[in-house]
């Protein structure tokens, strides 16, 4: 339904949160309605902190995540081992990780993985960068840590091919039944794999 | 859980975002990172619409709805009925009932409800000006369009309290049955009402 806003500004503003991923054009509505009621200053605040944001964003030259220096505040830390790298898709990752505080060594951020329906082929990624990583330092081993999704296991064939001739060690993080998840209900996929890769008992407790 | 970013341009942004009703941090993550995927100048649009509507906004000086104009489109339309006015909470209220096209007086926009919980009373709404423009207008009926809940009902009865003293008729939107709706699920306080209030059947197939 093609909804007439009483004042042209009003427009603009609910066409611009509109367009944000997620967001229809009641909630958007919603939105800019909220930030009427607020301080004019909050919004100033608001705007100045995305266009700051998009217009200074620096990554990171060793690892390529999103980074306020020109190398990020892992790679520069001496405690972290240089030998493992894990590759993720994304910055949400690398928290996502870091949060579990079980990782001690550095990353490579793709900046997405391998989507021909996206139009997202290998030379769109960090791959190369990756591949030119582990032949000029010290990388030992490398951990995909991509999602389970087609697309995700096509990177990860992807990045074993492009590192096979390297002397390098491959893994990938363990797939199997979440934490808190019923066996009954678990999917057939899932299960298998968690069968084919067990662990031996007293390992799996090491967290 | 205390999420550590690697930017603080990133983690401002994601502050921000956050703010927003609805938006907790991972979706504003979410949000903020698919502003990065986009090209900058995206976000300077998004930005300036927001700050322009917030430090330009205008609100019409009859019925206090948003407007780009001292006196906005509906109010200085010559062929509105100026002797009905409909009193809305708010601009969405404004747009709902000019999407049914069945209205064709003026509005007047509260700018809320009275909500003690919220530390709204009657001086914080646009009670007063509705209470001049009844006086000094020829205003023949005042149509109550709020929301049915217990703040609804409270202004609906302290606006009605305040214009009973002139020569107006008040009424109020019928509540009943919504089209669509089952007898069987209707709640008993809706299905009561609805039969107190009904209609002649000729009448109730006007629309």
């Amino acid at each position: 339904m093609n909804q007439k806003y009483p004042s042209i500004l009003l427009e603009n503003a609910v066409n611009e949160f509109a367009k944000l991923p997620g967001v229809g054009r009641k909630t958007a509505l919603r939105l800019v309605l909220h930030m009427l009621r607020q301080e004019p200053q909050a919004t100033t605040d608001f705007a100045q902190a995305l266009v700051a944001l998009r217009n200074d964003i620096t990554y990171c030259k060793c690892c390529h995540n999103i980074s306020d220096a020109e190398k990020c505040a892992i790679c520069s830390n001496p405690s972290r081992d240089a030998s493992v790298v894990c590759v993720v898709e994304n910055v949400k990752e690398v928290m996502a990780i870091e949060n579990t505080m079980q990782f001690k060594g550095l990353y490579h951020v793709l900046g997405g993985i391998i989507s021909p329906i996206d139009g997202i082929g290998p030379s769109d990624l960090e791959i190369e960068s990756l591949v030119q990583r582990v032949k000029t330092n010290e990388v030992k081993e490398v951990v995909l840590a991509l999602s389970t999704t087609m697309e995700g296991d096509t990177t990860n064939f992807y990045i074993y091919k492009k590192l096979q001739p390297f002397d390098v060690n491959i893994s990938i993080i363990a797939r199997g039944i979440s934490i808190g998840d019923e066996i009954e209900y678990a999917d057939e996929i899932t299960l298998g794999r968690s069968i084919l890769n067990r662990t031996p008992f007293d390992q799996s407790f090491k967290i």
